[in-house]
């Protein structure tokens, strides 16, 4: 038992684990790719993008409904990752923005292969859906709909509602997209009589309800998700011959030793008691679920020294290429990309050295991971980073100028 | 006394206020400018910019030193700024990569105008400065100081020096770069003589002293300023023929009504009795006190409706163009840039409406600003959010593909 504790790390799988020392991702040796590509650089799996829409296409099935998965390119809009996702034909596309939109059908999807959900919605978004009448819309505040109902007259749309329950990562703060606390996200129960009455008396179809109530949730957070989804039922009987249901994304992945990965029996199961038999398409709207362990960021270290109490071990990249760690505290498991030797005797902790990992960044807070327990590193290694398929490129700013980075996608 | 307090914002001064209810910012109307533009916008006064190094050049004529500022282009490169700053002759640049390097000198900088100090340093860094041989350096690691010794050798340099203590606005732990906690910057007292050795036998000239050792530091905190000086100087006396000590930045900038402008008086006695009659030069390396209450970002508000228990007003723009109050907890005071009729009416306490500001990214922590009381706003208006000359473009991402933004001089 402690040969396997100590050989096999909680992260590995089929595609994503050592073989003879060296961090493999589909098939690839991550430290000669990145070696090669010179630069900090996102490592992409497609097959494990493939897998993990499969599996929810399969949840979907289960549930007994008649259902599909939009992927929410927010999460990774790398456009021939897109692309592969269509040449999949396994999904469509959640869209938050014209470009994000317009991208899609630039990389080959289609509009009615679209669905489109945003907040604060603009004079510019509103023409460029009026535009695009073949994009499923759904709209989250009375303004939106009355705009709407000019600009692209008698549109059939979904209503993003608020339940004012939420789910979240480690009932993390930061990610909580409806709860207690009111947000400015979708239509609440008390508003929603006016916002259905507003639209039809303007000619639109209101034939959708749309829900996104979190984010990163786990088995945890299931209990309160099947609450939320029994609450959006309620919006759902107000409509006259609802065409869809929009379960939103949120859907998690282990970021941590101790976290279980989503139970999809258990997910499918909530699912099939709200929808089964009611005659709707049941969209679901994953980024992270999709696409984060998918990815990840190799970075070079060029740096390994103590100061005062603590080793520090920098890289080549700061957190303005992957926000997660530093500002929503969601972690970047750290790993060696190459080992020598036992891996019994590597990974066995009493070799394991305590390190914190800092980025280039002019800010105290740009540390990728604070006692992180890892083999003894040197200068020159490359060190990658799990988890940073979604939310990470995507959000990436040129902060101190230090934003070049590659993407590659293996196939 | 109630007329004065509701007709005066704690904001305005000269080139920034309200003229005949229309938002001037160096004499432009910013709705004006804000609709020509058509897109979310950054406004930057130009005179503001310099009459904030005007002063801070005058505390240092009155600090009895050689002195000397160096602008932060990491708070804001937008290049014709930075040319415009080089045109005034008042400063020189602070370069924390070798992109912002080389960007400084292609808007008219020369080498020997730039300081450069950066943690983490790469190979590909350390190449970079042996290219170029008249940028002063800083370096904060043995690491760095063993490798930049063989690619540039017998180079005189500056050594970042870490005193364990540290200021930062509000006592604000994001924005703490040195104190109790160990971090990755600069070398402790602890390691300090053999870094002092280690370069000495590598042939280097160690002629400096820099720390920079908080962020937005304001009057409280300038007591605990003066003991970081003091210690620094520590630091300054173990090294032979000092020429220059660099003070680094953080000097900060009043956020809301109720701080106070650094007294500038007092920082100057500061240096004063640390520095003056040493023969030093001495070097300040300011960011956000030269730029950011020289400029604002104009949103147009596209949305306004109440949720449950609080009005939204959806704007233009979201987190994404200015981190700094979602992530840093740094407000950026939201303004009208218009209004009608008597300032003491519109601006009186009874006439305001309080209102949460929120962006269209779809991130429930994308909120500009909460409980702000503000006249009554309609959707079209177009708003201004202040103190967003520093560290807000800068550091802009096109997360949900809504990084669009135009950026103004104004001359």
């Amino acid at each position: 038992m402690n040969l396997v504790q100590t050989t096999q790390r909680w992260w590995e799988r089929s595609d994503l684990r050592y073989d003879n020392g060296h961090l493999m991702l589909a098939g690839q040796q991550i430290e000669a790719l990145s070696r090669a590509a010179g630069k900090p650089s996102f490592f992409y799996s497609g097959a494990r993008v493939v897998e993990n829409i499969r599996r929810l296409n399969a949840a979907l099935k289960t549930a007994r409904v008649q259902g599909r998965v939009l992927y929410a390119m927010k999460a990774n809009r790398y456009a021939p990752l897109l692309t592969y996702m269509k040449a999949t034909g396994l999904c469509g596309i959640d869209a938050c923005s014209p470009n994000e939109m317009q991208l899609a059908r630039q990389c080959g999807f289609e509009g009615r292969e679209i669905s489109y959900t945003n907040t604060s919605v603009s004079a510019q978004d509103i023409q460029s859906l009026a535009l695009n009448p073949d994009v499923r819309i759904n709209l989250d505040s009375l303004s939106a709909i009355r705009r709407l109902a000019t600009a692209s007259p008698g549109r059939t749309i979904g209503i993003r509602v608020n339940p004012g329950l939420g789910v979240s990562y480690g009932e993390n703060e930061l990610l909580s997209y409806s709860g207690a606390k009111t947000t400015k996200f979708g239509i609440y129960r008390d508003a929603f009589p006016e916002a259905l009455a507003l639209a039809t008396s303007l000619g639109l179809k209101v034939r959708g309800i749309h829900f996104h109530t979190g984010c990163g949730y786990l088995n945890t957070q299931l209990p309160a998700w099947r609450a939320i989804v029994k609450e959006c039922c309620w919006f759902l009987d107000q409509i006259k011959d609802p065409m869809w249901v929009n379960l939103g994304g949120g859907l998690g992945v282990p970021h941590v030793e101790n976290d279980k990965p989503l139970d999809l029996d258990a997910w499918s199961a909530i699912v099939r008691d709200a929808f089964a038999g009611r005659g709707l398409e049941v969209f679901v709207e994953p980024g992270d679920y999709i696409v984060k362990d998918a990815g990840l960021l190799a970075l070079e270290v060029n740096t390994v020294e103590r100061k005062r109490d603590i080793t520090f071990v920098g890289v080549s990249g700061g957190w303005n290429l992957a926000m997660e760690p530093t500002f929503y505290k969601l972690p970047c498991e750290p790993v060696v990309t190459r080992f020598h030797g036992d891996p019994a005797i590597v990974f066995h902790p009493s070799n394991l050295k305590t390190v914190s990992i800092a980025g280039h960044i002019n800010e105290a807070l740009d540390i990728w991971a604070s006692n992180a327990a890892l083999p003894p590193i040197a200068e020159g290694d490359i060190l990658a980073f799990l988890n940073a398929g979604g939310y990470a490129s995507a959000m990436a700013s040129n902060h101190c100028m230090r934003g070049d980075f590659a993407e590659h996608l293996i196939l």
